[in-house]
């Protein structure tokens, strides 16, 4: 193999406190914008009018927040997980400032943790990476850990240096989201807000969106998110999966999408408190979703916001209104689940 | 089920008079209009060339016509034809004045028609929806009527108001079309214009398009439009259709691009007098098409350009040479005819 | 068959000398940009980010010199291979100067050669073809041949006038590539320099990305090309081919995609010198490639960039590892191989 090709790193490459700078700056464009509403049918409507998005105080549409996250996490892959045997967990995600078409965001990232598996084989590497736009402001901050290959199996460092997270992402002191002028329920499509949620309530969306290779492959390729496993069918085809997997980000997209029918107003995530991808998920598979209301925050100086903390999970093939639970008795996810997000929601209030 | 869930409305939810804001206003950008030439492979050159916009008379590329259908139309879905059975027909639609990029469109109801069926399952939902941009400017003028499921099959109401139709689209007094300063036909690809034809001519265009199952999908939800018969694959497997249906717009879509190799210079459609989606269309299948010329019509104060009413019949894996008439003997369309539309388009004359 | 279906030229219809403006001129935007990221996943960074072609001295990123060239070159196919048997070859192609979004591209050929084949069924064209932008400035020149249909098979003509080609694109005197600023390797993800390769070097890039038949037809009508082959499934199946073949540009995009692995700061294409399409490519194939270092080539009065010609070979379904050479004993290409591509790029040295 030419020393030329950067075959990734392996778990013996990483060094705790070791800051990574990814590369691959990307300019935002409409062409993304469009291209994320076409993978993924969000009707989130501040994200796809610039009308409405004044109305609702910028000067115009945002980015939806988790198409920031994959074109700016999606750099991170060459670097970090390309010899991932599995992206194990998120923590502490949050998304400090707002990104509009034309700027440029880059990441960078610093190894805070490190475990070798007992094994010898592998080993799981805990990172912090921040997301920057072309000014240097921070528009993604996450934790989050993954299993790597070791390059020389069998020789143990006995490295074992943990870090602790918070339970949930900490709620900043300002948040940082306008004042509505005008929330015109008849744009955004739905008429609940803060007020209407109840801690313990659960809302089964009744869509269902069945996913094709080229719209996982093609929305992966957009980020420029080069994981062999979501795109290599030919190499995949040997291994017990049999075939190429979906990006999990992907999986999360298509959760929040089909959340819209019943939480239309949440037009913002504030935070990803926690997320686990239960089972794969391969083209031709439908995926459905339901939430329930964790929490509900009130935001100290912001009467007309407030927060709610979801879980939403993602099933495949199987309708919400079957499983009364993501969890077997045997405390296993059912292998329908392919998703189970802990994350944090803005939503106005009724003022 | 949550009473937040926007489940659609039924024929009894609909009164005559009442008035539907769709939510969703939507700002077009280039995105859309790039995806729209992929999914489609349109040629028609006005919608794809400042250069040859601005000889046009336009200060730039205006949005094909089809495309701020979709992406007007889109809206409509989740008010109207949620618990549709079937879009039964289109009638009086025009296009009164031009969209352009970075323009927002948004679109309004209202019901001017109820029939309930005498099986008291269903009825019939007759619709005038118009769309507008920012300005408030009209840029879809449509009337439309479906078949929705009643919410509580049996109990009769016997309402039956059915609202008549012009058999064709009214000719505006002014077409709002600007003069072209230059009609370049090597730039437009077609040398033929509004004297070339005849009324009684047939075009047998000779491409066929296949569709897939990423294209009809990834349009239909690039342009919101959340029908599930179009996205939900597991669903859709315990209907007698089997698979995912394809949105009937995309199939005009798909006819008109099909036409271009004919049709070069009518750049612009002018109205939709009525359309019959005559079978249903699924991944897979390629699609053909043909053109006769209905009536040719002059424009008053205008010998720049005229208006060729054109019924085009999209045909699925099967060539128009193949057929010479939409319909059989017993007056039934043939199972390979999936699009009967009659339409206007706009087209220079020789000057 | 109605006179005004264009059913493209056939060998008899060409003229040596003989000019033809292609249709469709083509404003590129952002979405286009998107659009082929998506569609190739390409991670040269010049091309996705306006703050690293700022450190290049660009004012904003230019675009990746193949999507261009699809662009431009897609608009030549109804007037020269729409009845094109085999596209045998590319000579003295090159990128004389950058294109950015807003530029509308527009394509002329002039005919240089024609022999008739000695079965009387068939010929090749030879073209030359040159692309501009709005201001007229040369965007691509180009030269290929194709085997094209004659309409009246038998009759000969004898006609046997072969151009002489460049055996690679000769080097102009002035490069017009602006002097670097900055060459940020962290953004650029690759450390490797001009002075870093050798003349016989190998490299072997380890991605293989499958393509899907969305992939290759969404991008294939991006690009306004409307070669039947790619498109029309239902008349695929009753060829030997039995369905659907890719575009040879798209093998060609693909390639240079995975080719990053190892070239990353070769951001800019200079030339092609000489292209085979060895075997046909078809969806679900899964695409590998590997370059070989042909020759260095430095540059009078830029001690900043040279040039390195390269020959980088696809492979489909197969390693590279898996392949020590293109060819098999009997000089034919191995069943495998889809791409054999002789091109210079341009790449900065360490100054």
């Amino acid at each position: 193999m030419s020393s030329k090709i950067n075959t990734g790193n392996y778990f013996e490459d990483f060094k705790i406190g070791q800051k990574i700078i990814h590369p691959l700056p990307r300019t935002i464009t409409d062409g993304d914008v469009s291209l994320y509403i076409a993978f993924t049918g969000s009707r989130f409507a501040l994200h796809s009018s610039d009308v409405l998005a004044q109305e609702f105080g910028y000067e115009k549409k945002p980015l939806d927040d988790l198409l920031m996250f994959h074109l700016t996490f999606g750099k991170s892959v060459q670097d970090i997980s390309l010899n991932a045997i599995a992206n194990l967990g998120y923590a502490e995600v949050s998304f400090p400032n707002p990104v509009f078409v034309g700027d440029t965001v880059r990441l960078e990232t610093q190894i805070i943790g490190l475990k070798e598996n007992s094994n010898g084989k592998s080993g799981v590497v805990y990172v912090h990476s921040i997301g920057y736009n072309q000014n240097g402001l921070e528009v993604l901050n996450l934790k989050r850990w993954v299993m790597v290959h070791k390059r020389n199996k069998g020789e143990m460092s006995g490295i074992n240096e943990v870090p602790t997270f918070a339970p949930t992402t900490p709620i900043a002191k300002e948040v940082n989201i306008p004042v509505a002028k005008n929330i015109d329920t008849n744009a955004t499509g739905g008429s609940f807000f803060f007020e209407d949620y109840e801690v313990g309530e659960r809302l089964n969306h009744i869509e269902g969106i069945t996913v094709d290779d080229s719209d996982h492959t093609l929305a992966t390729k957009l980020y420029q998110n080069n994981a062999k496993v979501h795109f290599n069918d030919h190499m995949m085809k040997s291994t017990p999966m049999g075939e190429r997997l979906m990006y999990g980000g992907h999986v999360i997209s298509m959760a929040r999408t089909i959340s819209f029918n019943g939480l239309q107003n949440a037009q913002w995530i504030y935070a990803i408190n926690a997320g686990s991808h239960c089972n794969p998920t391969y083209a031709g598979d439908t995926i459905y979703a339901y939430s329930e209301v964790l929490e509900k925050i009130e935001l100290e100086g912001r009467s007309d916001i407030g927060l709610l903390r979801l879980r939403t999970v993602a099933l495949k093939n199987e309708t919400p209104q079957a499983i009364e639970s993501a969890k077997g008795e045997d405390g296993k996810y059912l292998p329908n689940v392919v998703l189970d997000l802990d994350y944090t929601v803005v939503i106005p209030t009724k003022k």
